[in-house]
């Protein structure tokens, strides 16, 4: 066949997550060097277990005849005087009782196709999580029929953005630095990219005059500005916004009537403060927010299963048309039918924690305290190493998973893609180059997921600190 | 907010099989009514249980302690005389070292994000149940790297599809009647649907000149065709096309520069005849080909599961760039991360049946076995009603999962979409119009997949019969 043309908007999209750095790892892991994947939020890839009440309760849902077996073998296991069983080696009957609600829910299983937007008791169980973790009651109660189950809060992404872009001259503004599904997903859908500047130096703050430049400035080039993306906490910059932060960008989307794409799939990544919701400080303001859940990330770390939900409040008229934005995303979900079944269920357990007080919720506490402890503390180590590199420095507070950086001093003519390279060829770590992310001209960063076991950081952190002090002043 | 715009490619998207019929479907099931729904092929919503072997791989793969749990639970009963469980009550070694092979193979379990296009065990275990379903060795054998796992067959064809419309001048052709995911996802990425027609009176068989018929008229009103879906066995048709249609298809191909899109999800729903893949017509010619494979179908009906994979043959370079398709297919799969996990296991399994001999071998062919002559013998029941329906007739042999029965006799001014909802209303039957799907222009028909339990079907029939005489003679 001659050569082909094809969709120009995948040709230019970039994305460097998974682009010519983990390319090179990928190389040298096949001729045997060893690797530490930092460069995406991958706990289980870096040795973190899953939690034993999820896997427990997905595990049976998948094979429903183990839940009475378990019961028969317990029945045997007490009857038997000196069996050499014991009672820890049994599942807990909270455990199969919540798989038993769980299959008689679903009505059909993990086999079948959900409803497009994912299964009914799954959305009411978000709805809950919502209003108890946002302290909504009346009006203000999540509604089940704006929660759409997704394969990841990438899909979530991709959706809205499919949506809301409607021509070459519609914008979506994204913070710089940002996650590069953002930047890609809006070249792909053909819109314009449009930058904000959250202040490095002062934590990553946002600023609304900084918001209304950016804004001004696309407004003046005819870009018709259509949403925002807020990340947070913030991929890759860790940082936390506080409630007036929340307020301002809400203000701000009002004033311009735009709509809110809040992504909190790290929510549950707030190591020092406290995590606030854009629906918590939205309340009753007719502002459009898309609120962006996932199971890959938190304490549990779920990637692989790419489960994950949006919540929708104040979906808009779409003009000329008697419909509202509610029924294309309906349509959207209907044509790739559902999103996976497991993903869902995880989805179900992660907001929907086991009891207090039921067998399973002592470990399960412990195994995400322990999670969340380690990975601080992880975060604090690479922090350390950081203060002993000449010329880096690494603003805000620590959240997500993620430290973002600041190489002040490299090689001349050199950047920062060149240093993640070298970096991986010296010490097998592999990160992304800010460049990946975007970030102000003239500055260079990394992004580092904070992941790696401690014994493997403790001894790769020295050797990237004389790593970095020669290379930066050969 | 004020309405606003959005994606005008997704306001036009029809998608008629989770359409206004199933939506009234799903309203009669709020108020209680009993509701049979063939609008979709999802065998497990309809009673059919998942394959034993399958769900016992997945559920230990979910919770590997059970694994070495198992081997205790054994000895424990091998070392107790007078045990009130039985072998049967275990689960067998073989399966155990499945489980415990799959966990090695995947490095990182299902809880990690995989590779881009999937774990490379599953996509080598493809490439062997592609050479030796094809009989192919030497340079026709199936490459890894060519084989990309996906949510679902649908996530593959939109993948192919928005690569392969470069811009709103070129075309795909389509078979109507149509599984409506290209009709949607064509009219999505804003490119131009070519129908073809197969001939109906002849089984729905493929016919060379109406494919020249079809190209030569779009491409005189200057649409630039760039590939060819063809959906084998047919979905909504049933059809299955032999050697010298699949010879022809890619004659056409070859001769217009075009890519092939097989859908061949169905290839295990053959019951008369033999399933030929297009891999195995093609062999060493030229011709882009992209063959689709899904866990939803077959006898496994792994819908909710949402895995299935692409192999692409012959990939094209694109023009200007030194690139070739396959590096695009790998970057759009990047910003998707990877498909779920749970999925990937599901399609290894698929493409790895236990071997003969085995302890699960047995069982699993048993109710392979059963499945398949049952969905047969569903087919035949529903065939033999229509033959009670006044002027209703239904072409082809029967394949994938659906009837298309023609509905030559229907009254005055409506068509099928009222026959359909007022079959809905009398029976609870929910089936899809065929104008769905797309047919010729002053032809009526409709889709019923044939999934519903015999006793149901026995049931439901005989009311359908006397329905349709009143309802087409009123």
């Amino acid at each position: 066949m001659h050569p082909i043309t094809v969709n120009p908007n995948i040709l230019k999209m970039e994305y460097a997550v998974r682009g010519p750095i983990p390319q090179r790892a990928a190389e040298m892991k096949r001729q045997g060097r060893e690797i530490i994947p930092c460069n995406i939020g991958n706990p289980q890839a870096l040795g973190q277990s899953p939690l034993t009440y999820y896997r427990q309760v997905l595990s049976l849902v998948e094979e429903p005849s183990k839940i009475e077996r378990e019961r028969k073998l317990k029945e045997i296991f007490e009857e038997t005087p000196g069996s050499p069983l014991r009672e820890a080696d049994f599942i807990s009957d909270y455990v199969l009782e919540v798989s038993e609600k769980v299959l008689t829910l679903s009505g059909t299983g993990t086999g079948a196709y959900t409803e497009s937007k994912g299964f009914a008791f799954v959305r009411q169980a978000i709805a809950d999580f919502i209003n108890r973790r946002d302290g909504f009651s009346g009006k203000l109660r999540a509604n089940p029929e704006h929660i759409f189950l997704t394969d990841g809060a990438s899909d979530a992404a991709k959706r809205v953005l499919n949506l809301l872009i409607a021509g070459p001259e519609d914008g979506i503004m994204v913070p710089i630095p940002q996650y590069p599904l953002y930047s890609a997903s809006i070249t792909m859908f053909g819109g314009v990219q449009v930058d904000y500047h959250p202040d490095e130096e002062r934590g990553w703050a946002l600023d609304r005059a900084e918001l209304e430049r950016a804004y001004s400035e696309a407004a003046r080039q005819g870009v018709n500005v259509k949403g925002i993306v807020v990340i947070n906490p913030g991929n890759p910059t860790g940082a936390v916004l506080g409630e007036s932060s929340i307020a301002e960008v809400i203000d701000f989307a009002a004033q311009h009537d735009l709509a809110i794409i809040a992504d909190e799939v790290y929510q549950d990544n707030v190591y020092t403060g406290k995590f606030i919701s854009f629906a918590s400080v939205l309340r009753e303001r007719p502002v459009p927010l898309f609120s962006l859940h996932s199971i890959s990330k938190g304490f549990f770390g779920e990637c692989g299963h790419r489960g994950g939900y949006m919540e929708v409040r104040n979906p808009p008229q779409i003009a000329g048309s008697g419909l509202n934005l509610l029924d294309l995303l309906l349509k959207q979900a209907s044509v790739g039918l559902c999103s996976n079944t497991a993903g869902q269920i995880l989805t179900y357990l992660m907001v929907s924690p086991p009891e207090e007080g039921s067998a399973p919720y002592t470990l399960f506490q412990k195994e995400k305290q322990r999670i969340l402890r380690e990975l601080y503390e992880k975060a604090q180590m690479i922090r350390a190493a950081f203060d002993q590199m000449d010329g880096v420095e690494c603003f805000g507070e620590t959240g997500a998973m993620y430290l973002f950086p600041r190489l002040n001093k490299l090689p001349a003519g050199t950047g920062d893609f060149e240093y993640c390279m070298a970096l991986l060829d010296e010490t097998g770590l592999v990160t992304v180059n800010g460049s990946g992310f975007g970030q102000k001209p003239g500055t260079h960063h990394l992004r580092i997921a904070f992941l790696p076991p401690k014994d493997l950081l403790a001894e790769v952190l020295p050797r990237w600190v004389e790593f970095h002090n020669r290379y930066v002043n050969a």
